[in-house]
């Protein structure tokens, strides 16, 4: 007389032999292709009626499925974050390289000169590489924050943010200085010594042209902004991942109006 | 009428016009192909007698001759020691970049992963190729270094220790811990504060397997040994560059009585 295993514990010939504790558990872990028998039917001999049954299959199926999504989400993040680094890798070691070949090239001229250009070129290649694949991933799985940002930065912060979730439930004003903790506590601690210091106005999100090529004086208003609409489009991220065009649309005309009153 | 350049100054038409108060200078700056008459005669007119004139020319031949070769030293060891920091280099970057490629392979198998590979072999053929030019070009420079340490240790010494001029200054008890500085001062910090410390017994020379793989009570004894012959081999090598096979033998016998004591 086989035994099964059900979302709610295991059944034998219709009649339940043990009720589970964990039903999430029971639930992910239940993967007989074919039951010979009804499973509400046993079912109903543990719940108190068929509404009761249904409710319950109801809730736990949902957060079964939430969990999955999560650890998908989790996964094509980690994915991003892995190529980030990757990519800062890359980035110093051209820059190291190069330095080795201008240190060769100055003492003598030989193949081995030659040969570390060619690994230097293959390196640009790869990194290359690296960086559409960022922009591809992100534009999938960050839309509207790659679309602000760029596909580099926009990774560049969930990264530092601990994840897409939790940007998504941190104010602006966090966001705008993700990146910036070490000069933040710097003015916190002489602020609470009662001396003179500024708070900074921005972070990773410094690194977007929108903000380095204001002016100083807009920079902070520009980034204050910025961050604003950024807490927007996580949540949206986060919770829809559909591309909000209106609202990259709103971040590009405030730099151009804040660049128009530069030159004017 | 034609003026030319001579070692002792200026001369036209066999009469010098100019004497130069820098010989050495005017030597290595007399580049003329044809003179149509004899320097010697022109310069008997400066110097007092024909011996004066030729011990003169001697002294500042040798002079030039001797800058020439410590120039040419000196570029020898500059690209052995580029070639030694581009190892390093490379050596880090197979390290960094192989730790990235694992994180990557832990989340996703892409064709990143693939090109990150293809990179990491490229970049370890090229780190063989930089050393054996240490060790072929080391082997010409630095003989009987080279033949006690191999050439990577050997130029990492040189490296240290401010070139193989001054290595071949140095005494045996500098040599044996070039490279661990930092543990000897701190050492030397503790025994001026009254506390009991040990001073470093190798620096750089540990890194040889006949230091390493002999027992720890043993490896004082041989760093102590080979630092002695090393400080013979420096100046072999700078002074007269040639490979002395009975030196080296040396280092190896004293190694195997040690590791025979070992055994016993």
């Amino acid at each position: 007389m086989a035994e099964y295993k059900v979302w709610f514990g295991r059944v034998r010939d219709c009649e339940v032999v043990e009720r589970s504790d964990n039903l999430f558990e029971s639930f992910s872990n239940c993967k007989n292709p074919k039951i010979p028998f009804s499973v509400k039917d046993a079912g109903l001999k543990v719940f108190k009626s068929e509404k009761e049954y249904y409710n319950t299959l109801r809730k736990v199926s949902i957060a079964v499925a939430e969990k999955k999504v999560d650890e998908e989400l989790r996964s094509d993040e980690k994915y991003l974050i892995a190529l980030l680094k990757t990519l800062d890798e890359l980035d110093l070691t051209i820059n190291l390289l190069s330095e080795k070949l201008r240190d060769l090239e100055d003492v003598r001229d030989t193949i081995i000169c030659d040969e570390l250009k060619e690994l230097i070129k293959s390196t640009k290649q790869l990194r290359k590489k690296v960086e559409d694949e960022i922009n591809s991933n992100s534009r999938k799985l960050i839309p509207n924050m790659s679309e602000i940002l760029g596909g580099v930065i926009a990774v560049r912060l969930i990264e530092r943010g601990g994840g897409l979730k939790r940007i998504a439930e941190l104010p602006a004003s966090t966001i705008q200085i993700l990146g910036a903790e070490k000069s933040l506590f710097k003015a916190l601690s002489r602020i609470k010594k009662g001396r003179k210091a500024k708070t900074p106005k921005h972070g990773i999100i410094f690194q977007h042209p929108y903000i380095r090529t204001l002016p100083k004086s807009m920079r902070g208003k520009m980034a204050r902004f910025m961050a604003g609409k950024l807490a927007i489009a996580s949540r949206i991220d986060f919770f829809r991942g559909e591309l909000n065009e209106d609202l990259v649309e709103t971040v590009r005309l405030k730099y151009e109006e804040l660049k128009k009153l530069k030159k004017g």
